[in-house]
């Protein structure tokens, strides 16, 4: 059975890539949490990952040590990775690339950080930029290829690759037109969402680094780990 | 014929992993030049890629704007993209994957501007680590699978994702162990490559930004590009 090496559910949003995409589609594996920790991260998480990264597949003998690289190992062996239909997978595979190594205020500005609200202060020009791409990207998915969901009618791996998205916007309530706000509530709805949500909210961990970098955006309005038994 | 839309030979990283895959595997394509301009970039690349970046490349109405989802877009098509073997291919997919999104000091702090040679002043803490990572990975590569290449025998789109690393190995003269600097030499004597560097040469723009940053990193040695025609 394939082994996924994640990290905190309520921080890592490379982790929750693969881990919905196989979650949803039911494909079996093994899941193996080691959480953040400031000072042993990087030597610890080389032992089971090249890069000291998460998330990391293992299958058998064999490492894939990338979200985008395990989504297109699981291709290989699993139906209904990517979409059938040839333009809306070279559409789907663009967009997960983009997200890959743009976004990077997005990214930068508002981390994941599932339990927590936060009231965004002005957000920065790139922001603006990026929030503004993200809602053509995502009205263009959902007109071109019909919804519900970015590349037609079933949850994809580009689904996938924006569920942290998704958190990202419910948790700095990000500025979204109407239509796109439904398909991040749609996201948020998903079976192995909620499970991923539930989980965070229950880790015991607090990771300082991810706790300042998220308060960095803004003000703290709730945290929802509080109510949740640590 | 595939169209694909570049910038600067000179300067545009991105541009040069499909430009190269395609020039390696000679697969036709009709190449479509459009020089960074600092004012009016974004808008105007916007014309023909939905991002406002390169590489894009245009397959009758179908647009796949981001390098890797290039990549694996050609590789439904033509043979050879990746390795046969499923595991070398799977490992060249996580090695792709990582430059993707990784490598950040590098790209950053030692961009590609392929005329000139700088003399590096001290490299940073985050660039050293990328520098060993590197070194470590395409060590990895050429020890499992046989090299030449970094996957096995043949030159696949891992080789095209790192060629723009071997362009900046060579302007800062960035210190590697001889079996890599062997494969960075490898890199830069394929025809693809050499095309690549002389149509960079013999390029008359010089766009200030890009200059600006190669200079940041440290001392001006030489410019290749004043003994060319401009």
């Amino acid at each position: 059975m394939y082994r996924l090496h994640i990290a905190n559910k309520n921080y890592s949003s490379w982790s929750l890539r693969p881990w919905l995409l196989m979650s949803e589609l039911a494909i079996p594996f093994e899941e193996r949490l080691t959480p953040f920790d400031a000072d042993a991260n990087w030597a610890s998480f080389r032992a089971f990952s090249p890069t000291g990264q998460v998330p990391c597949l293992i299958d058998g003998e064999l490492a894939v040590w990338d979200s985008l690289a395990i989504v297109e190992y699981l291709a290989e062996h699993h139906p209904g990775v990517w979409p059938a239909a040839a333009d809306a997978r070279a559409w789907a595979r663009s967009a997960c690339a983009e997200m890959h190594s743009g976004f990077r205020a997005l990214r930068d500005e508002c981390p994941m950080n599932c339990g927590l609200r936060v009231r965004l202060t002005t957000p920065s020009e790139p922001l603006r930029h990026d929030l503004a791409r993200l809602e053509e990207l995502w009205a263009q998915g959902l007109e071109t290829f019909g919804g519900p969901f970015l590349a037609g009618g079933t949850f994809t791996a580009v689904d996938a690759f924006f569920a942290p998205v998704a958190f990202r916007v419910q948790g700095f309530d990000l500025p979204l037109g109407a239509a796109t706000r439904g398909y991040v509530e749609r996201l948020l709805a998903l079976p192995g969402t909620q499970a991923w949500y539930r989980a965070a909210l229950a880790e015991p961990w607090r990771d300082e680094p991810h706790e300042r970098e998220t308060l960095a955006a803004g003000e703290r309005l709730v945290d929802h780990r509080d109510a949740s038994p640590a």
